[in-house]
């Protein structure tokens, strides 16, 4: 796996954003609505999500089916998502309950 | 600025050191006590901090003198650290609360 993203709670998208991007390098915006945001800035993607809606988190990207099949064995319960983008993923915590995503991408080859 | 690093709690630096080397791709060990840790995987750095030591943040760079000097003229009372690498950082906090490290490295050219 490979880092895919961070995403930070935020109680103001519209503020978090205006404050990232104004001290960020060459920022993007990837995506935006009412309850979260996506920005990229030098190939990293930081996401701002409303506690209520999102949960804070690290997002980790499968890279192989072989991987995908290692978490589907190690996680058996995991309730996997499926995304507008044709993402799917999944939550787990990492030993001290720290919330990490597990994000397999449709285009990605595997 | 940009993305230099995140750091996540944790209660147990060698399990989570164990946790993150077993999953992420040709992981780094970059430093290790007993209050923290650095590793770096794709070009990512992720650090493991005791909350007791330190906080959980976001840590951006500082890319020049310029950036350095605005960001003194922001934040004028701001406690700077040095490290024992030669950087130099002190910690802000976003719209929402969130803590961001920004870090100056010695061997940047202003």
């Amino acid at each position: 796996m490979i880092f895919d993203h961070i995403a930070l709670e935020t109680d103001d998208i519209a503020a978090s954003l205006s404050w990232y991007l104004s001290i960020l390098k060459d920022p993007k915006i990837l995506y935006q609505d009412k309850t979260w945001a996506l920005i990229e800035s030098s190939g990293v993607k930081i996401a701002f999500v409303s506690p209520e809606q999102h949960p804070k988190h690290l997002g980790l990207k499968i890279e192989s089916l072989e991987q995908e099949e290692m978490l589907k064995s190690k996680y058996r319960d995991a309730e996997w998502k499926e995304h507008r983008d044709g993402s799917r993923s999944f939550y787990a915590t990492d030993p001290s309950g720290n919330l990490v995503e597990f994000v397999k991408y449709e285009s990605q080859k595997d």
